[in-house]
């Protein structure tokens, strides 16, 4: 397929926004509504480091498009429009493309977002995804890592540690699971859920919000040294699946490589508006555990035992 | 030199506009100007198939830079911010770092851009640099592909051809050129300029306007579908630089594989108001030759001599 037909056939059906302007002009066109920020993020991908080279092709294009889309929920904001820039190598063929893109088709539909625009290069030395994703949130409303203070309570969305035990069962380092728990972490690793809603929600409630696609430990320290800050973070208080609480009872070695290893796209949210995060979790269903406590500054980030012990763990995330 | 000390100590003085948050969230926030639209535009290079592995590495941020920047001068937009996702392979080390980023300050001090975010890889199979850039029209201003009238004056800025034989030197496939016209045609490869200036000034002008970074013809085939419009281009009227001359002159063969190539950052431009267009050329001293006459859409795109006769090229452009 030559770049005008897999551009009329394939990448056609998903810019039907009047910004893409068919996919028929340089460069699309976005109007911002009044008194609205427009939140930009990028994520680039490549097979091999940041995803199995021989996953589905619609799961590889949910993956990299949830990425992107748990950095707008991270900012509060609610998606509205993404750049693809596609680097094929010879291994992906028509069928892989439509396929792909089916995969995106199915995240548009999910999340609301629509294709802009974007590149496509043949003949890549390794399949290379980089999405750049614009999301709308109110003026001034937009949640940012900079605002913890000391004495927040500390929170984070859904269970820690599942995409990295989806990770270990595709690569074989685990087999004992049962299918239902080992359906359950695949689909995390491959098909993870961005927090939007729980991003726009925590507007106006959360001092500090940032995702932990890097890992809960990693990211932690991010969002205090931008907010100048330290955390205590209860590692027994750590949310966890059935499958992980599976893991950790039967394999406690590779469980404690896995919770902070990264690939949760998660939120990391602190607050001192403790009501206001009761009724998100009670009204709204909001899957939002309390985990710690924000600090000073200058005790670091660090992971504690109910009994005050520390927790070493022998991985503490992914770094770039 | 791990991530967070190059996005400290190199990215961050790229990043000095409130819109990049200093660089440590989850995304960038843009404000829009009243009355204005966002013009968005993504072009992926790798080296090898872009540029040649062996650039400096200030040249390949130029290169990859401009062919964004040109992308919004098609538009009629101004530059505003861009994301980089960048790919580096194990062949970039710290010193190649902050050259391309020395690179890139001086592409945003000459064309007023700034680094609103972005992404790294490490461990990439080759280098690859995605880049979104962002540019600001005033609504309802933008430049189009798709006004084109039967009639209108089809134009061009600067000179054809050029990058590619400033390729071909760099290739050893010619090797008598004068020092200047050597120097100049490896500028034109390594360092366009995109018609920013150009763009903006034909707003309200141009019918129809597009790049032609893929190549004269190939290009113009594109401008001419997208308004369902023909065109007849004067050979013979296509402007040369001083080296396009010296080889067309010498090099007939190597010439005429070149004129069409691709890598030039030029504007093709229709329009019907000749004095506005005279009047950018006289006043304002865009440089817009007049090379054709756009046409029914049943007579394709037709490359002419002056007396009528076709013209055909070894090599009608880059197909992706």
């Amino acid at each position: 397929m030559r770049e005008n037909a897999f551009i009329h056939n394939v990448l056609k059906p998903l810019a039907v926004n009047d910004y893409a302007l068919g996919l028929q002009d340089d460069a699309a066109l976005l109007e911002i509504p009044p008194l609205h920020q427009l939140v930009v993020t990028t994520d680039m991908l490549q097979e091999g480091i940041h995803f199995l080279s021989d996953g589905h092709p619609a799961d590889i294009a949910w993956k990299a498009m949830a990425a992107n889309l748990s950095d707008l929920a991270a900012m509060g904001a609610a998606p509205h429009s993404y750049q693809l820039a596609l680097g094929l190598s010879e291994t992906q063929d028509s069928a892989w493309l439509q396929a792909f893109c089916e995969g995106l088709q199915a995240v548009q539909a999910q999340f609301g977002i629509g294709l802009s625009g974007g590149d496509t290069i043949r003949g890549c030395a390794a399949l290379t995804i980089s999405i750049t994703a614009h999301g709308l949130v109110p003026m001034g409303q937009a949640l940012r890592r900079t605002h913890a203070k000391v004495g927040d309570a500390l929170y984070v969305t859904g269970t820690l540690g599942d995409a990295a035990l989806g990770l270990a069962l595709l690569q074989g380092k685990i087999s004992d699971l049962p299918t239902s728990l080992a359906e359950f972490v695949i689909q995390r690793y491959w098909r993870p859920m961005p927090r939007l809603e729980a991003g726009v929600a925590l507007r106006g409630i959360a001092t500090a919000c940032m995702d932990i696609s890097d890992g809960l430990l990693v990211d932690c320290a991010k969002l205090c040294a931008a907010s100048s800050v330290g955390a205590v973070i209860d590692y027994d208080a750590l949310p966890l699946s059935e499958a992980g609480r599976y893991v950790q009872d039967r394999h406690p070695e590779l469980f404690a490589a896995c919770i902070s290893a990264g690939d949760d796209y998660e939120l990391l949210v602190s607050a001192s508006d403790l009501e206001g995060i009761d009724s998100l979790v009670m009204k709204d269903g909001t899957p939002l555990t309390r985990i710690g406590t924000i600090t000073e500054a200058g005790n670091g980030v660090q992971l504690l035992h109910a009994d005050g012990t520390p927790v070493i763990l022998p991985y503490a995330g992914y770094e770039h």
